[in-house]
């Protein structure tokens, strides 16, 4: 008898009739034998009509009685499932955050998952009770309502999935798994069985968009296997599963971009301790997200200072970065707002040589010009125009050979 | 410095603008410097709305989950009034019925509360915070949700007020008091400044539907004045207080009416003990409330017994008693379903003589023939003919001269 965590999204549980399906799901993986956690999200659009009756009352930030109304999406969600559940003649019992307990800080809106006492799933379900769990919130210390913010049904789902030490945490959506890369760009992709979670982690850093990072990170953290998968058919997913799980995987294992990306260089920058430091500290304070960070050896005391930052950030970015430019006795400030940057991934290629030099040969083959160059153990990304983005993803899939199944 | 529970129901709170108000009335009351508690249901439809998902996915009876799934709609409207003050610059906190911590039976969609643990409340009030209660919702022994069934609000902020000490319990209402009878009916009905709990509980059953018996119960129990007023306007309503209070009332306080009555007579029961708990038992089997019970003399040793019950289930009562009589061998089984309840109500008539006497002859005076007569300590009912209802109510409103203010 396995225990098994489904967590089903907002799209999933959009309607009545997908509130039916969902319980279909559910019952059926109980009718296997397994002990079955569900963990939903509110109904799709659910938490933005709450949000807006919010709006009409006040102008306040997002703090602890949003929280009490947002909250309620959740659980309107897990009564219909339990209902549903329970129509179809099979015993389900609801549970909100404070009644598992998942126990989070106070940082209502983007709190933290402290701790989770499941003991009142586990003793549901050794009465054989699907247990129905409202995703997204917690309660803090003091007993207030807390959610988790974006992607927190996710994270409820895997940090449940941790505390019940469940043997997978099947998250279903409206994609049928982890493509090798976007399969609107590159019809050829292939779906991808089996992946590392620092693989997956790679991966949705860079806009795979199928698993927030912070539910790998957790997932990764207690060794909780991920299958993501369709909630519109049974066929299997993609697993997320420990490195050691995926033996002798391909080299790469998929090719990602982010459009959303610009590109901001800053000429004659004094090469002294602290100078980047100095540099790059105005855009943290703005709350800006800096990602590539390239600075090359100096000549004659001065060095060149490239970096990332969203596209849509671009101007507050420049904004902070001339003022300390100036400051710093620094050179002009160039930029490009249409750059985007295309990552290859893979854990194999810790122990293989030369994918670097495949990557910049499948560009050069296709006439992309490489601006910028970042590696990681197991990733490399180039800064491109982003014209070009396509035509460079289309090559590297090929050229990594990813459309075939692995040997 | 008083505390002051402020209870506003679904029509008071219906719109983001009534919740508005709300804030607005509350902040009042606590800038006099109140400690303030205000007690809110489910924005109006809301509640209906729930109920309606619930339906189209099960047909069970009410029960766990649908607590669960009805009680959001308390939830938002705490959450959102919180945010209506805190956005007047006044400091509040919302709790729901398991923060409180509201503790009742487990008896979902009817629950009955058991304990009130108000140290959350009072922590808050001395903080010098409104507090917002979610009405209508408790949390039984195991920490399920539970619903406290229709008027569960009212039942919520006298309960709340009991277990705080509270000075006063304001139910804010559409209307805007309690009146000697229907304005309806008589143009010249008269708000009552104060009325005693027992007079409230006779007009209450009787059908003035301003209050729900069960709070006013509740209220008389543990001495909580409760002043029933609009949230439309600042003006004084009605207290309903305990008989103490209201020295030297009128002889009669108020004419009430209850339309939806029938009146079904056996005739011949045979006088022996026991017979007319035969002959009703079937009645209270089949959850039919029988309200007037009239039995004369027996003559020969037969007596026609007579009585009257809601005239929405006067067929399936007349299904029941027919069984019955000719189990029992009695006569014929006629019935009446146009007929009507008028009664007068007043704690003085305990110490006046004459009262009915006057009742009988204000009746006779307009031609209104009395079909049946019961008394109580501080009530008299005539069942008539539903075509007097309006004549009758106006007669006796006149009768005992109730348009004019108490001497």
């Amino acid at each position: 008898m396995a225990t098994i965590v489904q967590k089903f999204g907002g799209t999933s549980v959009g309607s009545i009739d997908l509130i039916r399906n969902v319980a279909r799901r559910a019952a059926a993986c109980r009718q296997q034998g397994n002990r079955v956690v569900v963990v939903v999200s509110a109904m799709a659009g659910e938490t933005n009509r709450l949000l807006g009756l919010a709006r009409e009352v006040c102008d306040l930030p997002h703090h602890r009685e949003i929280d009490v109304l947002v909250s309620t999406g959740e659980q309107v969600s897990i009564a219909l499932v339990a209902l549903a559940l329970q129509e179809a003649g099979v015993a389900a019992r609801s549970l909100l955050g404070h009644q598992v307990r998942i126990v989070t800080d106070d940082a209502h809106g983007r709190a933290r998952i402290q701790t989770i006492d499941a003991s009142a799933v586990i003793e549901a379900l050794e009465l054989g009770e699907i247990v129905v769990v409202a995703g997204f919130q917690g309660v803090d210390a003091e007993g207030s309502i807390t959610t988790l913010g974006r992607g927190g049904s996710d994270l409820s789902a895997v940090a449940m999935a941790a505390a019940i030490n469940a043997d997978v945490c099947e998250i279903y959506t409206d994609v049928d798994g982890i493509y090798t890369s976007d399969p609107n760009v590159v019809p050829g992709a292939r779906k991808i069985a089996r992946i590392g979670f620092e693989e997956m982690l790679e991966l949705a850093s860079l806009g795979a968009k199928v698993l927030q990072a912070r539910s790998v990170e957790i997932a990764m953290k207690h060794g909780v296997r991920l299958h993501v998968r369709s909630s519109f058919h049974d066929g299997e997913g993609s697993y997320v599963v420990p490195e050691e799980e995926v033996m002798e995987g391909p080299v790469v294992t998929g090719v990602a971009y982010d459009r959303n990306t610009a590109k901001i260089t800053v000429c004659a920058v004094r090469d002294d301790p602290g100078v980047a430091a100095q540099l790059l500290r105005p855009l943290g304070e703005a709350g800006i997200n800096v990602d590539v960070i390239i600075q090359n050896v100096a000549s004659e005391g001065h060095t060149d200072v490239s970096f990332t930052v969203p596209q849509n950030e671009l101007e507050s970015a420049l904004a902070a970065i001339e003022h300390a430019a100036r400051t710093l006795g620094s050179g002009t400030v160039t930029s490009d707002a249409h750059v985007a940057k295309v990552s290859v991934v893979g854990a194999g290629m810790r122990s293989q040589a030369g994918v670097a030099v495949a990557m910049f040969e499948a560009l050069g083959a296709a006439g992309v010009n490489i601006q910028m160059i970042t590696t990681s153990e197991i990733k490399i990304s180039c800064v491109i125009s982003e014209g070009s983005t396509e035509l460079a993803v289309r090559a590297l899939h090929e050229a990594y050979g990813l459309a075939m199944e692995p040997a």
